[in-house]
């Protein structure tokens, strides 16, 4: 099958409330407007089904092939789309994961990743506090997954903080990064944009960031501003706070001209040193 | 010997000229003022002993512990410093590398880099054009040096846009990176602070990294904007594209709660992915 170079990408810049069924239902409706509009692939934020609270975590979860996995799987299909659902607490053999699922244009389930990097963090001055590891345990896997515009990567939101992990889905072929993420009124301003931009730069590939909406009464604050950047690390296209979605126009054909201008990957010493997935190969 | 924390750092941003004495004694000058005015640690830029053009290279290179390197070593003993000679270009064997001289105090070599990735450049729609692979050689070394303020890693230019080097830096302690550099006006806009604030964030140290000024009549002109960044990734201080010198105090021992405040360097799954060094390790 030949690969798709051109794709129509939407990013769900949604708020939440204390209601799983709502926020699913919510979630649907805004993938059903994106479809309308052209989207082929939507993405969800981190932990869209669920107010983002490490105590949250535990109530809101569901198993695989729950309740919402299959409204999820069903949305796809319905709309003969790609669906990243962004993510949402899972529950496995009594372990709660930050998971976000992909679906195919039948309802396939073609990716599932587990966020491998535990988000906690101690901001002084007034900063956020927050720590995921209370309740959640940690993903082992690599995550990449196939579609009819190649390989794309998917990580969950502090996994962006570790340039190893996209170096890795770059080793494996991936064209773009997906990652629903919930950056706060601390990071977001600090490392948002940058890590986006550097993760692009670093492989010359896409970039793309799913964000909740900003809700100021909420404990955690998202900073929003979901975003797509291109293998220059340009921000192409990206939302303020609000709750919105943001279209994008990828075509993946520019990646080799980049390239070529700015022989990033070419240049690539591997003879010094070399980024290896212990999960896969020994060392 | 207890590694100190507080260091008083200068880059010397400076213009040359096609002269190669001129431009060593020019940078003895400028050392010898940000001595007087308190540097410990003097950093000059990339190619400063002359214009940075692949077709000067071979005129202009000289053998370790030639004229140029003599004049250096002695500026740090005369001065009592640390002195990073930026970068000049080294003749060994018929080769020619882009080649970077650290000083100590007595004015003993204990660091030198060859640049690893050799920086080449094809911008469309009138952008930089430059090959440096048309009359250099790369080097096939990663380099950290010990001083009296802990291990520092020492990269030029290009080197800092693979993310790898910076971390087997990090693995071998490096609590600043010191990069001397020449990004264009071409790459500097799009990708010198990112870099710069990318590379602290990822492994929560100190960067530091010393252009040229800018020359709007050279062939290559570069984009200026010596700088600093802490750990968090925050641009501490910067030039503009002028001549200047830049003075930094560094404290090295917000390190350790920087990291505590956001735990990336604790987070990291080193049963997951490992950079390996393969001039030193097998895998």
């Amino acid at each position: 099958m030949e690969v798709k170079d051109k794709l129509k990408i939407a990013a769900i810049q949604m708020k939440n409330v204390n209601d799983n069924d709502a926020n699913i239902s919510a979630a649907i409706e805004k993938i059903n407007e994106a479809v309308r509009n052209g989207a082929d692939m939507v993405v969800l934020p981190e932990m869209f089904s669920c107010p983002y609270k490490a105590s949250n975590f535990p109530i809101y979860a569901q198993e695989d092939k729950g309740k919402n996995w299959t409204a999820l799987s069903k949305a796809a299909a319905e709309n003969k789309i790609y669906l990243v659902a962004g993510s949402m607490p899972e529950l496995d053999n009594g372990k709660i994961y930050n998971t976000a699922y992909v679906f195919d244009r039948e309802g396939n389930q073609i990716g599932k990743h587990r966020k491998m990097h535990l988000f906690n963090c101690d901001y002084k001055n007034g900063g956020q506090v927050f720590h995921e590891s209370d309740t959640l345990t940690a993903g082992n896997s690599v995550t990449t997954f196939e579609t009819e515009y190649g390989t794309m990567g998917l990580m969950i939101c502090f996994d962006i903080r570790f340039p190893e992990l996209s170096r890795l889905m770059f080793q494996r072929g991936a064209r773009m990064i997906i990652v629903p993420a919930a950056f706060n009124m601390t990071s977001g301003p600090l490392w948002w944009d940058l890590a986006f931009r550097m993760r692009a730069t670093d492989n010359q590939i896409f970039m793309f960031g799913c964000s909740p909406a900003r809700n100021e009464n909420a404990s955690y604050v998202a900073w929003g501003h979901s975003l797509a950047v291109n293998p220059f690390g340009e921000i192409m296209k990206q939302l303020d706070e609000k709750e919105g979605t943001l279209y994008c126009d990828i075509d993946f054909s520019v990646i080799p001209d980049m390239r070529e201008q700015s022989p990033v990957i070419k240049e690539l010493r591997h003879d010094i040193y070399k980024v290896v997935d212990l999960t896969k190969e020994s060392c």
